[in-house]
């Protein structure tokens, strides 16, 4: 086996950094990433031409803007921003998600700019 | 956009369905499908050559049999089950979980026989 045989425990992960708006890789399926980030603030409007991006609220409160309105996701909630659709996180309080998409889609799609990081192995 | 821009609520989808062992989709994310399943008991000893397959514990406690140990799972913990790893999902008490794996992806992978089942929509 090439993975470890040892469970992922989101919150021991989520308890192992502090810093906000950088995503850190806790699995992969296939081509894809699994990531945890904490977020607070807003980011920046984005798009990803490539590939749909999904977005899973751990802790806090997530708002997705879109260009046709929010989304609002609690903790439990997820939502798939589809391809192509330009959006801009927000979270008003720190806010701790999970997230999916192929390996090597950048955190600002097509906007890039200083805002843009690699994810980190956690 | 070809999704809904509602959020997912995965509390409100596993209250609405009760039966056991069967996956029920509740997003896409390019070609792979995010589903739920309710399981008790003991599933059938199978193989997936070609995918990974991420198990999530949303409440309960999943064990997960491989040839070469145990992995057990409780609450927001994940295992990613490597392509060509046989396994066998086993859950002593109802246990609700979420998986990802590519579209089309059989739930008794190479084992087929009387308990295969392809996903339902929610």
């Amino acid at each position: 086996m090439t993975h470890s045989p040892v469970p992922v425990n989101i919150a021991d992960k989520l308890s192992q950094f502090s810093d906000l708006w950088s995503q850190k890789k806790i699995a992969d399926v296939n081509d894809y990433e699994v990531k945890l980030a904490k977020l607070k603030g807003e980011f920046v409007w984005h798009t990803h031409e490539d590939t749909d991006e999904l977005f899973l609220v751990i802790s806090g409160r997530l708002t997705l803007q879109l260009r046709d309105g929010d989304v609002v996701l609690g903790p439990g909630e997820l939502f798939v921003v589809p391809r192509g659709v330009e959006h801009c996180p927000v979270a008003d309080e720190e806010t701790a998600i999970l997230l999916l998409e192929p390996t090597g889609t950048l955190n600002t799609g097509d906007a890039g700019g200083p805002r843009s990081k690699a994810p980190e192995a956690l």
